[in-house]
């Protein structure tokens, strides 16, 4: 019999009236003459009550006692989403990380799965029965509950469906990824299908429809992964290798991203070193850094200065504006070892970037994508790009104008 | 080093002040020279709060996931005071029921404990640790997750106790086991040792303060247990071993309990099996019976009635409040059967008891508390007896009046 995973997120689990929508859904599913096995999120809002209560007790509270606090928000909606199914008439049974053994590291609070006992699944499907599997949520070696990080529920529900060669649905509260975010471009439309290499750009690049390790652990295992909403039977997005990949457009999409910030050193010294000595420091504090820029720096020197004689470069770079602060005591730290004149900040900056497999073989991309910002007169602050991306770095208030500039420009548009 | 095992429960936890209180509690025990394992029950309300998830899907839900849900409440308590343990200096580490292999049958919602892993226990412990136990759960041979039933926690830190031959510490919102209702009873005054067996009677007859099944279970063990207040200092009341209570006092204490209905049939055919037939219809339908007395009929027989020539009898029982629909149910189908005239139902009564160990050897103590009850022009309606208690059923209006007189006439007042 075929075998359906589907995952409903917070809001598709948000209150009983749509706990009993969904069993609804899954009971349609196991009656149209599948094996059905339904993964949960916690009912929206209660993670963060639950983490706000730990929070009230200490500023930094044990990673342990925390994945055993926020465990708890996914074991009531599976049972309460066994009770539903049960409730319609359906047979159902509720498997927590430590009775399916979802078997993860001991990495609390962002743990990965080494492994998932397919048997017991099978055991239990093999009775007619719905298995209600609790997401975001694991149990290491030692028999310690550990979770997945925000979001985990996507990598449980894919990690499952690769366990037992299944496809997996993830039911949201939108109906599947858009070539842009609707609210900033009228004409985005909804991307039928969508490689897992492209969906790793838009997620990393801000479009938070899945989490970006579900999309990981799909593409290693070849899981195909159906994102709709939980209101409606419309199709949604289909996340696939890129050989089933039909539509060979040059971009699929153009993400924004709002949650990046610069940090620029002034007039550093040119020595072999320097540069290796800052992201080092970064490293050790697990302070993730995007885009690196080094350049000769266009500050002139003071006239009188002893700097005359050394020659300086600017480096610039970005991190998350939730790391800037613990970046700027480093750099406050370095600024005199590294022989920086200046240390500049700066929150005010988006990161808008095209995506698409067909880069790969499209020249003129980047030229085409440089044109169409300047044809706004937008400002590039800075660039990266990849294989099958292209970023840059601007002042924010051209996020919106860029974002339709580039996606009406590379005819993503619905009525283009 | 020695043990403590101290039980705080739905007040003691009830928010993240208190818990910190108990946190205080428990690292001052172990500052004191002490191994300390604390157990904790769902923060107040919220073992409520879940069940009436579950009620809002279902009238009926499955035992299995209702206790899955129900057993969170505790999770996240045992996290936080782990957590709050931790935020005030000390080592915690919490415990579920299926990591410390709280090993239960499987009787969902209602599980008795079969084993309990001690070394696990004393592993935590050894590293100088306070263990954080979820109380009210506990784990079956498959793995799924079982309840020991309202007021479980009790039971849980009991046989904690019993498992490592600890004493046990009950935390609770009174200071201690009264001689009756100090809210009916003024005089009332806390008992400072009482026996399991009195306990027990107690306990079952209406004074809340222990689940009954946690004190046979520290009966059974040899386990003292120390009831008291998490809000004062203040020594509560031990529950201890008949042979180390030093008080031989004859009547220890005065219940009262609302709970019970009285059942009456009127009239029954006094034939062999009859009263066989009844009752086994109800425990059938697993309905407790308390009291049960059978009489002549006092009735009359109407002049002219055939049934002038059978001899006749009244049965009256009580049941609790809460089973009385199903009774009636069961007794309207059984009338015609039994042969009954009539059935009367009567809910406007009041169970009073006394209990002590010394009514053993002191003859002459029911002929005193029917004395003082018709001292107060009391109406007694019906009475049972054991060896180490008796009790009257009275009219509900009498109910007050007869608690203070019993409590005051047999010397238990704090004045007296």
């Amino acid at each position: 019999m075929p075998l359906i995973v589907q995952k409903f997120g917070g809001t598709s689990v948000g209150s009983i009236d749509r706990i009993r929508s969904a069993a609804a859904r899954a009971l349609a599913t196991q009656r149209a003459g599948n094996d059905v096995v339904v993964i949960v999120s916690a009912m929206a809002g209660e993670t963060n009550r639950l983490l706000a209560l730990a929070g009230e007790i200490s500023p930094l509270p044990d990673a342990r006692e925390v994945d055993s606090l926020a465990s708890t928000g996914e074991q009531v909606s599976a049972a309460l989403m066994a009770l539903a199914i049960q409730a319609q008439g359906g047979k159902a049974r509720s498997l927590l990380g430590h009775q399916l053994k979802i078997l993860t590291d001991s990495a609390f609070s962002k743990a990965r799965i080494k492994a998932i006992d397919a048997q017991r699944l099978h055991d239990t499907l093999g009775q007619g029965t719905i298995a209600v599997v609790a997401g975001f949520q694991g149990v290491d070696d030692a028999g310690n509950i550990t979770t997945l990080g925000r979001g985990g529920s996507d990598t449980s529900a894919v990690a499952v469906a690769a366990a037992v060669g299944a496809a997996c649905e993830i039911y949201t509260d939108v109906d599947g990824v858009y070539t842009t975010d609707p609210n900033i471009c009228p004409t985005a439309k909804k991307i039928e299908r969508i490689s897992y290499e492209e969906m790793l750009e838009l997620a990393s690049l801000g479009a938070k429809v899945l989490q970006i390790r579900s999309v990981e652990v799909a593409m290693k295992y070849g899981v195909p992964v159906h994102v709709r909403s939980s209101f409606s039977d419309a199709p949604g997005t289909w996340v696939i290798g890129e050989e089933q990949s039909l539509e060979k457009v040059t971009v699929t999409g153009v993400a924004l991203d709002r949650n990046e910030a610069r940090v620029m050193l002034v007039g550093v010294a040119d020595r072999p070193g320097i540069v290796a000595q800052t992201f080092g420091a970064l490293a050790r504090e697990n302070i993730s850094v995007d885009m690196i820029i080094q350049s000769p720096s266009v500050h002139a020197i003071q006239p009188g200065s002893d700097e005359g004689s050394i020659r300086t470069t600017d480096v610039t770079f970005t991190v998350t504006k939730a790391d800037l602060p613990r970046a700027q005591h480093i750099m406050e730290s370095l600024t005199a070892a590294v022989g920086a004149r200046e240390v500049r900040y700066d929150e005010d900056i988006v990161k808008v970037s095209i995506v698409g497999l067909g880069m790969r073989s499209h020249a003129g991309v980047a030229a085409r994508m440089f044109e169409l910002l300047a044809a706004e007169r937008i400002n590039i602050e800075a660039i990266s790009t990849s294989e099958i991306k292209i970023s840059c770095l601007l002042a924010t208030k051209y996020a919106e104008l860029a974002v339709r500039a580039l996606h009406d420009g590379f005819g993503l548009g619905a009525n283009t």
